[in-house]
């Protein structure tokens, strides 16, 4: 198998992802081709003393910038990591594709380039989320702000198959994201979107809240991309900004001081837990082929899980389970 | 100045309700009106011994539940304290109502008897948010999910006045939630609406995305009552998964559960700035009179602090003051 690996995407790249690449084709038997500018990578693999044959460097002379807008950059930047490796997927030459980097972008040159699947009008972002009762998956936290009611059951058959062949969850319950849990809540939209579950072959348990993304009330929780997004980054604001609250005050009281000292274990497994670079990136669901977006803020470890999750996709034939479930999910 | 109180409204009511009002009327010098139960309501004025002259009792046989739909809820409810009050405050016999209740019933009940105010076309519910920089506003968490641009433009105003006038920052920053910074991003309808506030006399930072409510980076935050209600509950959700989550390991811990002890009082500090009940219930703006709403979970604090905001917004005028702005701002 070969994974097709922009390595100019991500806050630390190409350093970081570079690092997680050698980490994964050593524990997982893979073939990693790494697209980026080809002198960096070099010296990086020679820095990380990488001496294999397992990583094929693949040169792409532009990068697109995490803050680019995603069509410009992609319809400018033809020599780009992200265009370039993506059409080295199209073409056959890798069976999947993982960039940290702008995740616009990779949303944008997948379509362009993979298409989508038979069945699927748009490609949407899921990711696994740590909840109180284990993990649960959410769909679509931003590559589709104004979908239509037919793409959200789209998103929600292509997360039923996620969930039951990645995540190990047969059988997956799916909630729609609401304003409360009443069948009559919400917008026309979310109430022609009810209408589709509810009909459809999916354990639908019906509306849910925002309370529930972390609740693990139900295995998968369906939204549109421009909810999903703000959710997202609300949730790891929020995260971040009691860590920051909780130093302030530790900070300023000796004793809290020593507490913490003395919490210091618990709080490292705490944060292993809560920690996304555990869950390995979040998968485009839709396209013709298998695409994994990673945190602009990846460490090796995400990296490295990234690329074990791409690996799980392929072998596991996960495009041709969704195309059987389109068939008879909806 | 006199505050119509449902004394039903709330997870605790009218228990931590009239413990609340008993506390406010001491501090604040105003009347209240509590409308309720009346034997209940009686018998827990004698059980916190409060024997003085500032507190009225109004009799509602009625109670409209957390869980019921608001609009049928308050069409067939008329003798519900929500009902009741609110009819009081349209009378002109009390100059602010507080409910803890059903959110969604308030709203309702509260546009149908005060209507709105002239030039606005919706009420919305603001919130104090705590920040890292401080505190942040952010309006609409759930009043109005479906909301025109030209709504959205009004509540940036109103939100404009309450910053200035209620939480004392003059000029406030305000910034329009959306799923990434640049002015091209967004929805149809996040466009416009920021065509809108890029026309006004607000002080318009531009997009602010979902990682921006607790960065304190503007003052203000606008938002469509669908996505502030799920941004806000996903918070909500979070904050206490985090806590759950870390108690877990802290308690699996012997050297943890010594940290903890011993880190006891920055944690208390610290669930003080982050704890909602400091910032005083959630201002409906827009209706022809002072309302405040308390979360389902207000406790005796809380209780006292809306009514604290409700008074602060009758002496400034406040209203008033939105009327004014509305003329020039738009």
């Amino acid at each position: 198998m070969r994974i097709i690996v922009d390595a100019m995407g991500g806050d630390y790249a190409p350093d970081v992802v570079i690092e997680g690449v050698i980490a994964a084709v050593k524990e997982y038997n893979i073939e990693v081709v790494l697209v980026g500018e080809e002198p960096r990578m070099r010296a990086l693999l020679q820095k990380f003393k990488y001496n294999g044959n397992s990583i094929e460097l693949r040169s792409a002379q532009e990068v697109i910038e995490m803050s680019e807008p995603a069509a410009t950059s992609v319809r400018r930047k033809r020599d780009s990591s992200i265009v370039v490796g993506l059409d080295l997927v199209r073409d056959g030459y890798g069976d999947a594709f993982f960039s940290a980097g702008n995740t616009g972008a990779v949303v944008c040159a997948a379509t362009l380039s993979l298409r989508t699947l038979p069945g699927i009008e748009r490609p949407g972002i899921g990711l696994v989320l740590p909840t109180l009762k284990g993990i649960s998956f959410i769909i679509d936290v931003g590559a589709n702000i104004d979908p239509k009611p037919s793409q959200l059951l789209q998103y929600g058959i292509m997360a039923d198959v996620y969930t039951s062949h990645i995540l190990n969850k047969p059988n997956p319950t799916v909630g729609l994201l609401n304003v409360g849990e009443e069948e009559a809540k919400g917008t026309d939209f979310v109430k022609q979107t009810y209408e589709l579950f509810e009909k459809s072959q999916l354990n639908f348990v019906g509306n849910v809240e925002g309370r529930d993304l972390f609740s693990g009330k139900c295995d998968i929780i369906v939204c549109d991309g421009f909810v999903g997004n703000v959710a997202l980054k609300v949730s790891e604001s929020l995260a971040e900004t009691l860590q920051v609250f909780l130093k302030r005050y530790i900070l300023k009281d000796p004793l809290g001081k020593l507490g913490a000292f003395l919490l210091g274990r618990s709080l490292l497994k705490f944060k292993k837990e809560i920690d996304y670079s555990e869950y390995g990136g979040a998968p485009l669901l839709g396209v013709n082929s298998v695409v994994i977006i990673g945190h602009g803020r990846s460490n090796v470890k995400a990296i490295k899980n990234a690329i074990r999750t791409a690996k799980e996709e392929v072998e596991r034939k996960f495009n041709e389970k969704i195309l059987e479930a389109i068939k008879i999910k909806e």
